[in-house]
């Protein structure tokens, strides 16, 4: 059983937050939602699903976790603007611990400068963004590069759920 | 008077469209709405302001306009999953045309591949992206390059609307 980070802020796409989550439960793994401000809630972007944040970016790190789950939406573009989220997201990189990247969320592991030489996925508007950062853009429903594994829009959920939980202890 | 494409999707920023249209046409110029499909509306992510399409971005070309104007919010990464919109905002900044690019605007020309040695400025959550696209990245309200124009953020919309104006006739 592992607990899991989860990097999340407004605007997320529901789906990709959502699906995930029931499946990573349903496997016993714990989930601690890790946002800008600890005790607010969060908004997905079209069903309006409220998380409510556990743990705020700033006051935690890496080692209280076993893995991280960014989904995402607009929320890793939000979150990017903010440094101690980008710090997080690029001090778990640097962990080795499992990172779960989904849709726009390899935005944040682009701003912490954490991509270069990574084989990498992600949604179809961030391709050139990727390539940027000197990583190998892949179009493939999941692409696990180390500890690093991507997807690319929610009907590559299934993928992405599978690939990560077997990463998981 | 020029007549100015404005290149807009769902989910601008209210603000970074309505203030400097408010302006360009009281200076006289023509404003012309280019979007995804022709006859559509679409909304600002904020106040909801609507925006009528008047022409479909994959029938019309930078020779029937004067200038380009591309308001950020999530309409930049909206706009840039689609190859047209991509060559269209492309071709712009090859034409030698003035380009007006606020906040999230750069998105879609890193997209286009067209910001390599090119001074910009644009939002904080996109600055790794526009240093990774070859650009240099400048915190000012408002940076010109050549014919392009670009902004961070709302609160720089009064130098960015001073130094658009003075690229048109």
């Amino acid at each position: 059983m592992s607990r899991i980070a989860v990097l999340i802020g407004e605007q997320f796409e529901d789906v990709e937050y959502t699906e995930p989550a029931a499946k990573f439960r349903e496997k016993g793994h714990q989930l601690i939602h890790v946002g800008l401000e600890k005790g607010k809630d969060v908004s997905g972007k079209k069903k309006g699903t409220r998380v409510h944040i556990d743990e705020s970016v700033a006051d935690t790190s890496p080692a209280d976790f076993d893995a991280l789950f960014i989904p995402g939406g607009h929320s890793p573009d939000n979150l990017r603007a903010h440094d101690e989220a980008v710090s997080f997201a690029g001090s778990f990189i640097d962990s080795g611990k499992p990172v779960f990247a989904i849709c726009h969320a390899p935005q944040i592991l682009i701003t912490a400068q954490k991509l270069k030489n990574r084989k990498v996925t992600g949604w179809k508007s961030i391709i050139q963004d990727i390539k940027n950062s000197g990583a190998e853009f892949v179009d493939k429903e999941v692409v696990v590069d180390g500890n690093l594994v991507s997807s690319r829009q929610p009907s590559d959920i299934p993928a992405f759920v599978k690939a990560a939980l077997e990463k998981l202890q």
